[in-house]
């Protein structure tokens, strides 16, 4: 059974781990946010991907949710002292990952080929795609004016008010090689209980991907990211206020409106299954939250239960 | 008294914090060799100059005589891991002083302005100044075809026999600002004990220093880096044999015909001194071996003894 999961980072790096967990991770693509990627001292740093990357090699700090285990943080110490900015800090370990990224995409070497030779050194065996090749830019557009993604995020501890979430880019960015045949292949289409507007709409934003999953609506599940109207890390709830009104799953169905046929809630969140049901949309109770092994498959067969049989 | 100093990287550097152990740090300007600069996956690259910024700033490591004391090595280990190339391995440390250099570099700071910006981070009291702002890169004719400095070097050990060295983009080079300054200011000017070939001519193939040098001859003075015929460290003498005809006090004068008035031998090779003055340049004898303080300070000073008195 083929899948494809479109992903954010550290919510989407769990729930993939967790499917593969439960079945053949060659058979799992992922499809991966590129919207909060950035150049940081002349490096292309693509945090959702690399989140991907180190969370399913093993090579992830589990605890922090991004970044690699056992990382030392040497070079931007000596940024610092060289009087660089260090706002967006790099780990040294990561930054060798960056590098050979960066080289390969300014020889011509486009991000979905230099994604897939990374993800086969260390070991992965989904296949990981950008959702685009070309440039994608999340833009924040705050009373503060419009803001870059890691601006708004990091730099600004995301504390502006979200009015606006825009997608620079995204009107001419193809999809990446691959992608839409995965799409297409996939008896399952997952979106991952990632931040809608930051992390998933970014994906949906290339017109050629959005098409393709509104055509295959009935296959497509999504994993809600809020337990009890709350994000479980990161902004999420309060951009569910500020821009969709509210955190119940009635918005949450929203968001993903002509998109999905299924949506999986919260047992903290049963009370909305008619919010849901009302969308045409199914709804789905189980944990959501994957704290531990039984939580985990839990989730993954009430996401898996979703293939029509045969 | 202002001096200027031409170095190349870890015998320049050690000379330079002996003179200034002895001088005013304020009156010291070096013009270093940036003929083996490179680009290490998109980074730039300026070995020379890094040793002069870690040894006269007390960040390098000593016993090695280049890179960052307490250096790591978790980004050239990612590199590995990804199947990158690590002939030149960069420490993580050292990292970060490249991505501030490439990124200046990239928005168009010459090499120079961010050469100072760093030596002013680091607290250095020395002007370092690179000898040019532009291109110029050392390549070594072998019997298996021309190689980049650091191919060469550190690639392939330094084992392919030298034909001939060339000065790439040396033609057109200009003095980087306040080098030829210095130069006309300098009531001494010194060679340091660096590889001539490798080190010291690519400084002295930019037209403008080497006329600029010639002019004032009799302010200068070398301080060879034979000691009985042998390099202290690296491939100086082997360069010597092939490149000169042999490793006497006399090929070492021949290499600096008409731009010194006085060459510091070692006591080893005291028996050259009549080579030396036959070819018009004063010989001076001393230690050179700059392995203890009484060592630096009888060397500094035998080069200091050079200038002309009031």
């Amino acid at each position: 059974m083929k899948i494809a999961v479109l992903a954010g980072g550290v919510g989407g790096a769990r729930f993939v781990r967790a499917l593969t967990e439960v079945v053949d991770p060659r058979n799992v693509t992922v499809i991966a946010n590129v919207g909060d990627d950035l150049e940081v001292h002349g490096l292309h740093v693509s945090p959702d991907l690399d989140t991907l990357l180190y969370t399913l090699s093993g090579l992830g700090d589990d605890e922090r949710g991004w970044g690699r285990e056992g990382e030392t943080w040497n070079a931007s110490e000596t940024i610092e002292l060289l009087g660089g900015e260090t706002w967006f800090r790099l780990g040294d370990r990561d930054i060798g990952l960056h590098l050979v990224r960066s080289e390969a995409l300014r020889a011509g070497e486009p991000l979905s080929a230099v994604t897939a030779r990374v993800a086969r050194s260390v070991g992965l065996e989904i296949t990981l795609l950008p959702a685009t090749d070309d440039r994608l830019r999340t833009k924040i557009r705050t009373p503060a004016g419009e803001l870059d993604f890691q601006d708004w995020f990091v730099a600004r501890g995301h504390r502006d008010q979200v009015n606006e979430v825009v997608y620079e880019g995204a009107r001419t960015a193809r999809p990446a090689p691959g992608a839409l045949e995965a799409l297409q292949a996939a008896e399952l289409i997952v979106v991952a209980p990632s931040n809608p507007f930051v992390s998933i709409r970014p994906i949906l934003a290339v017109r050629d991907i959005r098409t393709a999953i509104e055509a295959r609506r009935d296959r497509v599940v999504a994993v809600s990211p809020l337990i009890g109207g709350r994000a479980v890390k990161g902004p999420a709830d309060a951009m569910f206020t500020s821009l969709a009104g509210g955190t119940g799953a009635a918005q949450v169905t929203d968001c993903y409106k002509g998109l999905i046929g299924a949506l999986v809630l919260d047992e903290a969140d049963a009370d909305d299954v008619d919010d849901v049901a009302a969308r045409g949309v199914q709804p789905l109770v189980t944990t959501t939250l994957m704290s531990d092994p039984d939580a985990r498959r839990a989730l993954v067969e009430t996401v898996l239960g979703l293939v029509p049989a045969g």
